[in-house]
């Protein structure tokens, strides 16, 4: 008799793509739900999970850091669905017995710094024991229901935008970890370790794409943001529209002064948790997106599908401009089931 | 130095009033949140947690009943805040690597099976890793913002309802365990098991609230549901509303075949999972809802509050009517620290 599957056998993606078996058709598609169609179209809800040990420990982060990432990872996703406001969140906490009070008050704490910083309350929650420390995130956000970000939106001929540097947070945890020694630019190690324990949602992509948007141009952004990884994210916007992706080496978007450590390219690509914005756009407006919005840059183009290429769920496979593929472990980013 | 103060210490109140100190004032008073007042006031929200080995275990429960009971639970306190609609829900999945499929198949075809019956859609969720299975769970309804139900609304002189029998789950958590011989009556025992493994949230509840509402009356009804138990219901409901509460020993909603378990009004009182609606309302209101909704019963009164008696953020008191003080054991319901 064959082994019964399990989700280690599944991973991430395959899992997500039979859940959503359950959902009305495409809504599992992007970081953030849509509610139904006869209900208010402008309300996007959004998950999240963090797991002790798997998403945060206290070797790297404190509570108060902890409660910003959690609260920063799902803004991510109402920025990466288009929102312009922040409704809120609710949170489901559950740690062991002997949690002290003072870790949840950190964790309390700094949801509610971002939740200052960004808009939004504190809806609501729920609390239970547990073997293992959790936070179950729930964000609400609106959206302008003729101007959302798409996963599935993209086109042949569309450039990739990216919002920002990638790697950072990658850097930033392994100094952390001590699996690389301290660096010779504080100034760098300081910015790595921020952007590990504080990530800042990019709420303000909206605004710019609305912005540059050229006059006369329907409203067509695909993109999501990049919390899995920076490759995870093309290759997941490329699946959803049926292009594949390609990526120009040259212009990778790695922070300066990152460029020299030898990890550099993997980090960037697959180090994850970053959360920036991953756009797929017309030329003329991508152009003008890089212009208006500092810090953002093109990385490359969807280009038509492979014709006999794999069609995943979740994602297309990437190339280089040259022409050779990446070696998928350096655009694996993070998969939750190994 | 003093031992630092851990969650066992606090209580599951006493974590969830510290926590409330982070939301706008009221927003952690009901079993589900009304979203900020700048927004759309007619959307609740709310959360639940369930965490393998303390809400649910294989023992007792295969993964199409906890899925039913996942979303029953949530589907309760939409209930309980007066919802008219189930716009759907979202859910966060955690489980080990080794976690059959079937399983997380099983717990979704359960968690559809609740949303076909009640309606609303499944709007998304996350997926990780962890040590133990865990659902967390939000749902989003919509309710009149004119109609609301509160736990604060009680006043002196409103009789409580309570809208069915409470104690079944309990008997049939107890029967599914071992702790009870198998019961002489099989239908009793059937009775008991589906009501733990199906509890059916009470979204009729609000119809019946609207026809037996007495002209010229204006809407004030308070309320929550009783998944945490009827005492704990009654206790949060004249806590929040400044009141005392009175119980009438001879009108405690007993399942009629379960009067003479020796069990029965322990479990009635402090069993908790029977998901009904607890409910406090002027005594005309009262009388005619009973007549409008089959299975509802007055089981006592609020009134006034002692002067010098205890005015804890979630509970109040209970007594019986003849004065006696009801035993803290027998009402103390299911808390989450122990």
């Amino acid at each position: 008799m064959a082994e019964p599957l399990r989700l280690a056998d599944l991973g991430e993606w395959g899992l997500i793509e039979r859940l959503g078996a359950y959902a009305p058709p495409g809504q599992f598609d992007d970081d953030g739900a849509l509610i139904s169609p006869d209900a208010d179209r402008s309300l996007v809800v959004t998950t999240d999970l963090l797991v002790e040990g798997i998403h945060f420990s206290d070797a790297t982060m404190g509570p108060e850091d902890l409660g910003w990432r959690a609260a920063a990872a799902n803004l991510s996703d109402l920025a990466a669905m288009g929102c312009h406001q922040v409704v809120g969140l609710t949170v489901g906490l559950a740690a062991p017995d002997e949690t002290p009070w003072a870790w949840v008050e950190g964790v309390y704490g700094g949801l509610s710094q971002a939740l200052a910083s960004y808009g939004g309350d504190l809806l609501g929650g729920d609390c239970s024991g547990g073997q293992q420390r959790l936070l179950a995130i729930t964000a609400l956000g609106r959206l302008d229901p003729g101007r959302p970000i798409r996963r599935r939106d993209g086109r042949p001929g569309d450039l990739l935008v990216s919002s920002g540097a990638h790697g950072l947070s990658r850097l930033g945890l392994a100094l952390l970890q001590g699996e690389l020694e301290p660096l010779a630019s504080l100034e760098l190690q300081e910015r790595a370790i921020a952007a590990h324990r504080r990530p800042r949602p990019r709420l303000d992509g909206l605004a710019a794409l609305v912005a540059s948007q050229p006059p006369g141009e329907p409203w067509r952004v695909a993109g999501m943001d990049s919390s899995d990884g920076l490759g995870q994210a093309v290759a997941a916007i490329a699946g959803r529209s049926h292009c594949q992706a390609v990526l120009e080496r040259s212009r990778l978007p790695l922070a300066d002064a990152m460029a020299d450590l030898p990890q550099a390219e993997q980090w960037c690509l697959g180090g994850g948790e970053d959360f920036e914005l991953v756009l797929a756009l017309d030329p003329v407006w991508a152009e003008a997106l890089v212009e208006q919005l500092e810090g953002a840059q093109v990385i490359g183009r969807l280009d038509p599908p492979q014709p006999s290429g794999p069609r995943g769920w979740g994602t297309a496979p990437l190339r280089w401009a040259d022409g050779t593929a990446l070696a998928p472990a350096d655009a694996a980013g993070f998969s939750h089931f190994h």
